[in-house]
């Protein structure tokens, strides 16, 4: 495996490589297992994977967030050659942002407006958007591979390709939890344990939404007022539990085709989100 | 040659000749000999020549100029096939804004935001950089070539290929003239006989610039009067007639390195834009 720091040597390492599928597994580090499924999933279908490690600061709308945002690159790097990894791309910010940087990727409407859009400000995803598209247009691989956990972004990014004409495959896999439950993220860290435990509220409101709606309930407000029961016990801030459509990110007031559920809370100072679909329509 | 109407359609065609180097020519048709000087320039560097005619709606800032603008699809596809064009790409607008279409490419700073950017409003540059990474996203083209006489337009896509990571080399053609020496232009087209002899003021007014710096005036404030004094000959509606940096379009108060020179004027209806760079500090 080698690790390479700027786009020109990237796209030296890739030269020889484009004759096979190539898999871009985008990161910003602090890799925990979620990380190595998408490894996997990109291993499984290509004869490369490139994994970037970038903690992208146009993303962040709190500096302290980005300050704390845990940076663990040569523990990563092992990690990622052992998961197969065959380059890693991790270039600093003046690789990315040189003097004089001065384009936006934007998009527009609910699915980068609303809920994450809306809590963490329109700059996320122009962060976000700008710097996918820099990195896929660096790698230019066949297929990217994102985590379920991070929906909106994801959707955003579907968005954006098909908009763009950018020559990729979205793959998204399955959000990868802990054994209790929680989705595993790299802001995990910062809990403690008190924390931790009342953070399995998340989880658990997810799934007695699933259980509700296979039950027959349609009624979105009938659904979130079971998530809002179970999130009460775990005492965090919520900012929103949402019922949308998980490509437009519209409001989905009766779930009747497969609908997003989406929360997002912070306990004591730590921000998490998770999610699930859910499709009591098709039940 | 063959004339595709599809992104998907474009792929296909370009898949048996990406093993040699591709050269792309954007245009909105209505073509003239600089669009098929531009051909030539890519013909001699290029194993396969793409053309994409598209007049995109997004850059237009008057709905006016865009119902004028010419269409003549027929004439183009049979001038680009005899400049040697192996691929024309003609979408029409729902093939490239389909229905929720969303993204935005956006410069920001003096390129995109004097001038061209000013008169014609943000918008304009917008829909410029959204439409050409679109094309050259789904072209994936080695080169693609621009004339000089669209200067700014070639600097706000310098900034954002190199700023987005675009793997594409930007070709600037010399300005084509007619031999009374005004800058070919679609808009041309809509000049009466007399329009048409007073916009020669414009080329006359650059190529007094260029004279007096060549004498060695330094002084912007100094050379736009030269300008100004031919100019009024015209009697056209003056825009601009600005000095600035070829790269940032800061405005440059004294030529002591190559600055660009660029004018924009209506003539009765027809708004005109034309340009040069004069380097004073080198002669």
């Amino acid at each position: 495996m080698i690790v390479v720091r700027t786009v020109a040597d990237l796209r030296s390492a890739l030269r020889d490589r484009r004759g096979g599928r190539i898999g871009l597994v985008p990161t910003m580090g602090a890799l925990h297992e979620g990380h190595l499924s998408l490894v996997r999933a990109a291993r499984a279908r290509n004869d490369s994977v490139v994994m970037s490690i970038f903690v992208n600061p146009t993303q962040f709308n709190e500096q302290a967030d980005l300050a704390a945002y845990p940076r663990t690159e040569e523990s990563d790097v092992a990690l990622a050659a052992e998961a197969g990894v065959d380059v890693v791309f991790a270039p600093d910010a003046a690789e990315m942002y040189p003097d004089g940087f001065a384009t936006t990727v934007s998009v527009t409407g609910p699915v980068a407006e609303t809920l994450e859009g809306a809590q963490r400000g329109r700059a996320h995803f122009d962060g976000v958007a700008t710097v996918v598209t820099k990195l896929l247009l660096a790698a230019l691989p066949d297929a990217a591979y994102f985590g379920a956990k991070d929906a909106q972004q994801v959707a955003v990014l579907r968005r954006l390709t098909a908009d763009l004409n950018v020559p990729v495959e979205l793959v998204v896999c399955p959000t990868s939890r802990d054994d209790d439950g929680l989705a595993r993220s790299s802001r995990n860290a910062r809990l403690s344990p008190d924390e931790r435990a009342r953070a399995l509220a998340i989880p658990r409101a997810l799934q007695a939404v699933t259980d509700a709606a296979a039950s027959g309930i349609r009624d979105s407000r009938a659904l979130r007022d079971r998530a809002l029961d179970v999130l009460a016990e775990g005492m965090i801030a919520l900012e929103y539990v949402a019922f949308v459509d998980p490509e437009t990110f519209e409001p989905a007031a009766q779930v009747d085709r497969p609908t997003l559920v989406a929360i997002a809370a912070r306990v004591g100072a730590t921000r998490l989100i998770d999610n699930t679909v859910i499709d009591a329509g098709g039940a």
